[in-house]
C-alpha cells in the first residue's frame, strides 16, 4: 500500500493568522504539500479531532548559552533550550550571537554556532548583538554577515559591557539601512540607570525589589523616544524590543502617527508580572529582568496593544539563570546587591501557554492574532517567512497540535528547561500544545519529549520586508 | 474519466492575509476543497501560471439601487452594481437597505431584498441604515433584524433626511452592544456644514469646488471625536466609514491610544483624488461626494493608516450618479449649486485595481495587506468569516485572479458600472484581475462578463467578532 | 490741616499680578493716585502694617437674582450676593443677564438692570446669556448690547431651556468675532445627559450622587472638543467656563498647542469638592453643580493649570440655591430626584480665601498668580482692565486688605450671603481679607459690613482685548 | 529750592507686566520711590508725553567676553556688551561664567569678575556654566556659589569642550534641586550632530548654509525630551532655552500637560531669521548659532508659543563674533567649513526692538506680555525680582522710555557693539528706546551713550521661586 503523505493530520481545526478551517494537513519530506477537506493516506496519522493545529511559534528572542562573563552561566545551552521550546509548541528560536568588546563579529558567529551545533532540537536562525562596532565591523563583517542569513542585530543602550553610545548607534542604523537589515534595539538609559543605582546603593537599598526602582518608567520611555529619533534621522525601521508598559507605548503610538516604521514586541513578564513579584526578599531576584515587569495599569497597557496591532511580536526574552546557583541569581553563592543579580527569567516554554490562556481564552485577542503574534509575524519580521511560522503550502511542517481546554497547573518540574524555577510557579491555564512537529517530525508528543539533539537546522534569514526603507 | 474537483486553478501564487504560496487550488460545489503543491484532475482546469489567486474582494461599502428621492436616482442597480464588482475582481458586496423616516426597517429590508432578487451577479449581504430610530424600531426591529442577520448598521451625523441626534445615536449605539452588532458612523458635523454652505449661497458660491469648502477637514474632526466620545459612553466598538484625512485619523488613533476599539474604513478617493479634482467649472460634480477629497499631505496620512495597521477596512463607497443625466448630477437637467448635486462617485470596479496598483506594486503595502484590507478584514468585520474573503478549506470558492503585471489604462467605456464616467479616467495602472469566480463559477474572464442576474446570493451575517463588547 | 488724600493705606505690602512692593496707597476721589514709600496725610488712613493690599476680587462668574422658573429661586439677589463678595475680598462682580426662550434680549437686560438697581453693594457689569437667537438678536440685539458694553455672552451646550444647537452657536460665534465680543461656553453634552439620566432613572438611581454619574468627564470632553471645532471653524477665541478635570484640561491644551485661542476657567468646587461630597444621602444636594466635582486626581490637574497658565480666570460660578427650601434644593419642600435639585453651590464669599489658603500659602501658586487669576485676568478678560483688578494710578481704589496669617474655620453662620449653608462648612483655612474697599469706600472692615445696597454702579465693558480676532 | 526727587518721569505712559498707567515716576537715590497722577519736582524731570516708560530689559542670555578658545575671541566685552545694552533698552544682562574642563568653577567666576570688573556699565548677574563636574565641583564648589548669589547654571548637551553626558546632568540637576537652583539646558543632541556633520563634510558639503542641516529639529527634539526626562527623574524644574520651533516646543508642552515645570526660553533668531540666511554663500556665517534658525512656519510656532505663556522669557543669546575678523567668523582668515565657524550672532540692542515692532506693533503680543517676556520673568526666573525688571516702589531706577511710534531701519553702523554686522541690517523697526536709566542715572538719551565703565553693579541673585522644587 502506497501513502500520498508522509503524514497526515486529520479533522482538527488549523489556525493561520488569517482565519481557520477545518482541514486535514498533509506533509511530506518535512514540508506542508497539502490542505484538504480530506486527504488520502499518511504513513503517519495523527487524529486532531477537537485540537488545534497551528503553526509552530517562532520565538524571536531568547538567549541561549550566551556568554555573561563574571562567573555566570546560562543554564539553558541550545539542547536544554531547543526541548524546552519545543515542549511548549515552539519550533524555531532566533537567540543572540553576542560580539564581545574587542572581539570579530564573525568570531562571535563562528563561536555560536559551535554552541548550537549538534545540540539544537529545532531550527534556529541567529540575532547578533553588537558591542564593538568598529570601522572593520561597520563596513565589512555585518554588511557580510547580512548578506549570508544574519539580518537582523541589536542594539542596547544599556548594560556595561554591551550598550552603545548614540553615535554608534546612528552608525549601525545606517548599516540596516543600507543593507536592509533589522535593528532591535533595547532601550533603557544607562546613565540613569547607574545614577539611580548608585543612590540606592548608597541609601542601602540593595534588596531586588530595587532592581525596579533603579529602572522606572521614565528611563525606558527616554530612551526609547531617543530610538526613535535617532532612526527617524537615519530613516530607518526598528524594532523596540520588550515593551513594559505605557509611557514607552506612548512614545512609539506618537511615532507612528507621525508616519514612521517603529515596531514592537513585548513579552509574558509584562503581562504576567509586577513589581510586586521582586518584593519577596531575596526571592525576587527570580524575577530580575530589564525593563523589569511593572503594574497592573501597565499591563492593561500591554494587552490592549496586542489586541489593537501596536504589537508586532510576541517573544519570551528567555534568558535563564538558575536560581540557587553561585553562576545564577545567587553569584559565588551569596545573595547579592540587585547590581549584581544577573538578569533575565526563563520563558520558553511557557510563552505561547500563557498567552493563548489568558489572551485568547479569555478573548482578548482573536486565535489569529495569536499565531500573528507568536509564529507569523516573528518569522516575517526577521526574514524567515513563508519557509516559517505559517501554515501554506510549500511551509515547513513545523506545527503545534494544541488542545485548547486542557488545564495545566504550571510546575517548573514538568518543564524541560534547565532552569530550577518559573516565574509563573502555580498558575493553572487553559490549552497546551500536545505534539509539537519539526519538519514533520514529532519532537514533543503527549508529554514526552521526543526530540533529538542537532536535529534543529541553523536558518539563514531572508531581509525582512518591514526593514526596508 | 472521474474528476475529482469541479475546478483545479492551477500554477498560481496564492495570496492570503497572512502569506503566499505556490499551490494548485481545488473546488468543488462552489467551495475550495483543497490546497496543495499538486492536485488531480479538475472537470475544469484553470492556468494560474504567473498569476495571482487572491480572494475576491469584499466592497463592504457601497449604494445600489438605493432610493435616494427629489427626482434622483442612482445609476447602478444590483445588476449592473455586481457586474462591475465582478468585472473588478470583488465577489460580495455589502450595500445599505436604508430606512426612509415613517417608514418600518423590516420593510426598508423587504423592500431592498425585492431589488436585489433576481438581479445580483455576486452574493450580497445589507448593512442597514436606522434613519428613524423609533422606540419599535430600537425595541423590536433592529434587535430581529440583527437577529436574522443584518448585523450592522450606518448611522449618519448628517445629511438632513439621514442625521441623527447624539441621543438617538446613544440608543442604537446600545443596541449594537446589547445585541452584538457593528454602528457605523459617517462622521460629519451637519450643523458646520449647514452653516457654512448658507455662507457660501449667501456670498455666490455655489460651484461644486466650494462642496469642499463646504465640508473642511475640523467638521469631520469633531464628529469624529464625537462619535468616539459617545462609544466611548456607551463602551461599545464603532467603525468610522470613509475617513478622509489627518484630523479624523488623529482622533481615531488617540482613541485607540486609550485602548478603545475605534475601527476605521478609508476609500480609493481619499488616495487619488483632491479637492483639486471638484474644481474644473461644473465637471468638478463628478468627484462630489462626502467627506470631499482633500490634499496630497492628506493622501499620505491615509496611505501611512493602510500601512501601519490604522484602517481595517478600504471599501469603495461606491454611489454612483451618471453626470449627463437630470437624474444624476444634473439634476433636472441643470448644472445646481453644489448643495443640490447628489453625493457620490463610483468605483467599485477601479477599487482593487488602484490600490493593488498604486499600493502593492510601489511597496507601500503589502500584498498581505492587500487581502487584508479589500477581502479578510471586511468579511471579519461584518460576519462573513470564514466563509467570504479567505482561501482556506472550506471557503466559497470566491477568487479573483490578477495579471499583476498587467498594464490598464482606466477607461469609462472599459468599465461594468451604468456611470457615465469614472474619476480615474485615464490613469495607468498595474495589475488587474483577469479572472473572477463566485463560488467557483467564472463570472469575468479575460475581458468577458459571465455572471448571471440572480446568481448572486443573499448572505446572512454573523455577529461581528470585532463588536463584541 | 489739608489732605493730600481721602485715604492712605500705609506700610502695606502692596501686590499685583506682576509683583509685590512696600509701599503706601494715597487714594482720592475713589481712584488710586498714588504709591510711593511714604505718603504724605490722608483723611483717613488704614495701618496695613504685615498685611497685603491686593486689588479687589474679581468675580467674572456668578449667579444672582437670576430667574430660574419652576417655583425656584436664587438664595441671593444684588443685596446678599454683592455683600456676601465685598465680605470675600471681591469688589467687582460679573453676573448673567438670561434671555428666556421668546424674551427679547433687550428686554433681559432690562429687567435685570432692574434687579440690581438700588441694591448693589459692589460694582457689577453683566454678561449676556444668550437663549434664542433668533434673527433680531443675531443681527441687531446682541450687536447694539455689545457697542454699549455687554461684551461677553454664555452659550449653553446643555439644560433644556437654555442649550442651544452647533448652527446656533456658529451664529453667535461669528457674531463674537464680527463684534469683538467674548463667548463663554458651557461644555456638556446635553443628550449624553439626557441619556444617561433616563437610564439611572430607569434603574431607579435618583439620589443626588447620580448627578455625577450622569454627567461623567467623557460628556464634558466631547463638549470642550466641539465647542473648540466651532471656535476653531468661525475662527475666533473662546472661554470654557468651569473645566473641570484632566479630559476637558487636555483637550484646551491641544487645542492651544495648535495655535488656537482657547481660554478656560475654573472654580472652587473643582479643587476642593469631589463626587465623594454628593454622595452622604439627601445632603449630597448641597454639592450638586454642573461639571459635577470629580476625584482627587482630577484636582491635582486642575491646581497644575493654575499653576502653569492654563487657566486665565478663577470665578466662583456662586449658583445661590437654599437646602431648607421648598425653592432650593428640596423643590415643593421633597427630596427629589437628582434631576430636579436645582444646580448650584455658593461661592462669592469663600473663593478667595480657599485659593489663597490653599493655593498662596501652601506654594501651590504665587501670591502673583493669586492677583492675577482673581482679579487682574478676569478684568482684562471681559474688558474692565485697567479700571478694575489691578492696583494702579488711576485705577479704582477697589482694595482688598488680607491679613494673610488669620485663621478662620469657615462657618456658614459667619458668611454674609443668604444661603443656608457653605459646602466648605468647617474647613479651616489661613489668610482672610479684614478690610475690603470699593472706590475707596470701606465696605467690610474687620467683621463689619459697611457697605451700602445701591453704592454699587453698573460697569460697561470695553472689548475684550483677547477675544480680538 | 528743594527737590522731593532726584528725578521725576513725567507724563509717561508706565507699562508693567500686569497693565498700563498713566503716572509720573518719582526717583530717588537710583530707585523708584513714588508713582503717582502728579509728583512734586525732581531736581531732574524728564518728559514722557507720548512716551512708554518700561522696565530696562533684562537680557537674560548673552555671551560676553567669555573664553573661546581655538584663536577665536568674542567680539564684545563688558564694556561695548554692556554700552549695546543699554542703547537698546537693555539694564540688567546676565552672561555666562564658563567653566573650562580642568578649571575649578571658582576659579572660573573670579576670571569673569575680573573682566566685568571697571568695564559694565549696566548692572550683571553671572550664569555659571559647568563643563566639568568633578566631585569637588558637585559638593563644594557649586553649592557654595548658589548660596552666594549665582543660583542659575547651564548645562550643554552638545560642543565637545562642553558637553555633558547623562550621568553628569543628573548629578547637576540633583545640586539645583537640593540647593535651589535653576538649570538651563543648551537641548541639540551631540552625537547626532557629529554624525550627521560627519557625513556632510564626506560629501563635501561644508558651505555655512549645512550648518543647519547638520542640526535638524529632529536632534533638538530628541535632547529636549530627553532633559525633561532626566528633569523629571530628579524632580526638578529646568529651563530649555533657545527653543527654535515646533518639535521641541510640542515635547515642552507635553511636559506641561503632565503637569512638570519645564520653563522655556526663545530668541529673536527664531522670529526673524530662517534657515535661508546661512544660504548666501560665505555671508551665511553670519546667522550661524544653534539650534539654527528654522522656517517661516516654525516662526510662527514660537510667535504662538509667546503669546500663549509658553516661553517665560525671551533672550538674546547674544554672541558676538566679527564676521571680517581671523578670531571670528573667518578662522585665521579663511573661509572655513561650517563646523570651524565660531556659533553665534549678536542681539543684545536690538532684541527689545525687533519684538516691540513685530510682536506688540502687529498685535501678536500685548505690552503687558512684552514686558513681561523680556524684563519682569527674567528678573523672577533668575531671582533678581523684585529689584529688576519691574517698575514698583523700592525697585531699582532702571527704566527704559520708548518712542513707540520712531520708525528706524536697522544698521549695524548705528548699533553699540563691537560686531561689524547685523543680521537683521536694513529691517525697518517701529518702536525704539530713547533713553534708558540705570539706578536713575541716563546712560542712553536721544542717541548718545552717556554710561561710564565700571558703573555697572555685580548683582547676586536669589534663589529663583520657579526653580523651588
Ligand atoms: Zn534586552
Ligand atoms: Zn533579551
Ligand atoms: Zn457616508
Ligand atoms: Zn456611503
Ligand atoms: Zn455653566
Ligand atoms: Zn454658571
Ligand atoms: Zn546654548
Ligand atoms: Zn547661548
Amino acid at each position: 500500500m502506497t501513502h500520498e503523505f508522509d503524514t497526515v493530520i486529520r479533522h482538527g481545526t488549523v489556525a493561520t493568522a488569517s482565519g481557520t478551517m477545518d482541514a486535514d494537513v498533509g506533509i511530506r519530506d518535512g514540508r506542508i504539500v497539502a490542505l484538504a477537506e480530506s486527504l488520502g493516506r499518511g504513513r503517519e496519522e495523527i487524529d486532531a479531532r477537537h485540537r488545534l493545529v497551528l503553526p509552530g511559534g517562532v520565538d524571536a528572542h531568547c538567549h541561549l548559552d550566551q556568554p555573561v562573563g563574571d562567573g555566570l552561566r546560562m543554564a539553558d545551552d541550545f539542547l536544554t533550550g531547543t526541548r524546552s521550546a519545543a515542549c511548549g509548541g515552539t519550533t524555531t528560536v532566533i537567540p543572540f550571537a553576542a560580539q564581545a568588546r574587542g572581539q570579530s563579529l564573525r568570531a562571535a558567529v563562528a563561536d555560536y554556532h559551535a554552541r548550537a551545533e549538534g545540540r539544537a532540537c529545532v531550527d534556529y536562525a541567529f540575532h547578533l548583538i553588537v558591542a564593538d562596532p568598529t570601522p572593520t565591523v561597520v563596513r565589512e563583517e555585518l554588511p557580510a554577515l547580512i548578506d549570508t542569513g544574519y539580518t537582523s542585530f541589536k542594539i542596547y543602550m544599556t548594560y556595561d559591557d554591551l550598550k552603545l553610545d548614540d553615535r554608534q548607534i546612528l552608525r549601525l542604523l545606517a548599516v540596516a539601512r543600507q543593507h536592509g537589515a533589522l535593528a532591535m534595539v533595547h532601550a533603557e538609559n544607562a546613565d540613569c540607570i547607574a545614577w539611580l543605582t548608585e543612590a540606592l546603593e548608597a541609601a542601602g537599598q540593595t534588596a531586588p525589589r530595587h532592581h525596579a526602582d533603579a529602572r522606572p518608567m521614565v528611563l525606558e520611555r527616554e530612551a526609547t523616544h531617543r530610538a526613535i529619533s535617532l532612526a527617524e534621522l537615519v530613516d530607518v525601521p526598528i524594532l523596540v524590543v520588550h515593551v513594559s508598559g505605557r509611557e514607552a507605548v506612548e512614545q512609539i503610538r506618537w511615532a507612528r502617527g507621525r508616519g514612521l516604521r517603529i515596531y514592537a514586541e513585548t513579552c509574558p513578564q509584562y503581562l504576567f508580572l509586577t513589581a510586586e513579584d521582586l518584593g519577596h526578599g531575596y526571592e525576587g531576584a527570580k524575577c530580575v529582568c530589564s525593563p523589569p515587569p511593572r503594574d497592573v495599569a501597565n499591563q492593561r497597557v500591554i494587552w490592549d496593544g496586542l489586541a489593537d496591532g501596536l504589537f508586532t511580536v510576541f517573544s519570551s526574552d528567555h534568558a535563564p539563570f538558575r536560581y540557587e546557583d553561585p553562576q545564577g541569581k545567587k553569584p559565588g553563592g551569596q545573595e547579592v546587591a540587585f547590581r549584581h543579580i544577573p538578569n533575565g527569567i526563563p520563558g520558553l516554554e511557557t510563552r505561547l501557554p500563557l498567552l493563548f490562556s489568558e489572551g485568547v481564552r479569555t478573548g482578548r485577542i482573536t486565535l489569529e492574532q495569536f499565531v500573528a503574534l507568536t509564529a507569523t509575524q516573528p518569522a516575517r519580521l526577521y526574514g524567515l517567512h513563508p519557509r516559517k511560522g505559517h501554515i501554506a503550502i510549500g511551509a515547513d511542517a513545523d506545527l503545534a497540535i494544541w488542545d485548547p481546554d486542557r488545564r495545566v497547573t504550571v510546575r517548573n518540574e514538568a518543564l524541560h528547561h534547565a532552569v530550577d524555577y518559573t516565574p509563573y510557579e502555580g498558575m493553572t491555564l487553559t490549552g497546551w500544545p500536545t505534539t509539537t512537529l519539526v519538519r514533520g517530525q514529532r519532537v514533543w508528543d503527549h508529554g514526552e519529549f521526543l526530540g533529538r539533539p542537532g536535529d534543529g537546522r541553523f536558518l539563514r534569514c531572508g531581509r525582512p520586508e518591514m526593514a526596508r526603507p
